[in-house]
């Protein structure tokens, strides 16, 4: 593979909103690409750090509505790479995270893309720390669970062990949860959870 | 509080060794640090963003071997933030993550010392990252589980559900777990996983 003619894409995580969040590694990526392809979690401010002349393409969701499906996405930075292109693909958060940052990397991989990924400061640990939350504490509690709020209807049934998850973990983490939020409540409750649990509901953590 | 005399402490994630995953906003702090409190899996890298003139305390803990107790830890904040201080106090990966840092903020709190938490990215999303594992992809996983790989021996018996925990979370990523390794594996046997789960063991993960 030759890396001076084929192009490279960086999966960037952009962290959570606060526009510090981002990495020292993450900024770089940035400034060097010749394309940024960025979705709608991804703080505008970020944008400010590329390149004169860099082309800049949306390819935000929003919750329920894909402004570009996956496979376009995929396509996209597949043909980037391939005009020999550097590509920055900017995720809200942790790409790796229910960021569907490993779907891309699978893309990328099975067409012989070169790629890197840039890790980000995910929502789990830093939207509760904004809050003043500590999500683990050696005298409290061993474990933390990190669980999708909007499973993939696609797949049938939930997948989530309710009854496990309800009694196994200290501090449960739910991802874009808002709409799905009665019915994970309610599962919790019927699976033995304490309605005494304390909840926090975070939206736009550590932006203003 | 009077911001201006009182000093204040930034309790900042320095992220999981390599120097570039440190965010903006932790450069900053170490910047503006008349004092920086670093431990053992702080890279040394880092300490070059501090100004001249810069107090450099190490305070690191080798697993096993505690440098400095956590209560002098604590008293050294303190004592810097009340001199009218600006501390940086480092911390491997984020604070919040199995980093004892909400035991700091507390202390930090409950003696009204002014601070605040800069998250850092976890080894529990980076190091997997860098090792080529998405810890999360829709077709095949909805939950993590983060867990502490050598719980705290002064509590008493394990409080890891490890029934739980062995058949509710489809990955489960343990903290410092090299020693405990026989024994955290042996548990999640016993307790149903199946002993043809992969699994992978990273240490200095992120670094050359």
């Amino acid at each position: 593979m030759d890396y001076m003619t084929s192009g490279i894409v960086y999966l960037v995580g952009a962290g959570p909103g606060d526009p510090g969040l981002l990495t020292l590694k993450g900024k770089r990526c940035i400034e060097r690409a010749d394309v940024i392809i960025y979705d709608h979690l991804v703080n505008d401010k970020l944008l400010e750090f590329a390149k004169n002349g860099a082309e800049k393409i949306y390819v935000g969701k929003i919750a329920g509505k894909h402004s570009k499906p996956q496979e376009e996405i995929n396509s996209l930075l597949i043909s980037k790479a391939r005009e020999g292109k550097v590509v920055a693909r900017l995720k809200g958060g942790d790409p790796f995270i229910f960021g569907r940052g490993g779907e891309e990397a699978m893309e990328l991989s099975n067409n012989s893309i070169p790629f890197e990924v840039v890790p980000g400061i995910s929502a789990a640990t830093s939207v509760p720390a904004y809050a003043g939350i500590p999500l683990t504490h050696r005298d409290f509690n061993s474990s933390i669970a990190l669980i999708t709020g909007h499973e993939d209807t696609l797949r049938g049934g939930s997948k989530i062990e309710w009854k496990g998850i309800s009694n196994c973990i200290e501090n449960l983490i739910f991802f874009m949860g808002v709409k799905n939020l009665p019915n994970i409540v309610k599962n919790l409750i019927e699976h033995g959870r304490s309605p005494d649990t304390p909840i926090a509901v975070i939206r736009w953590g550590t932006t203003p």
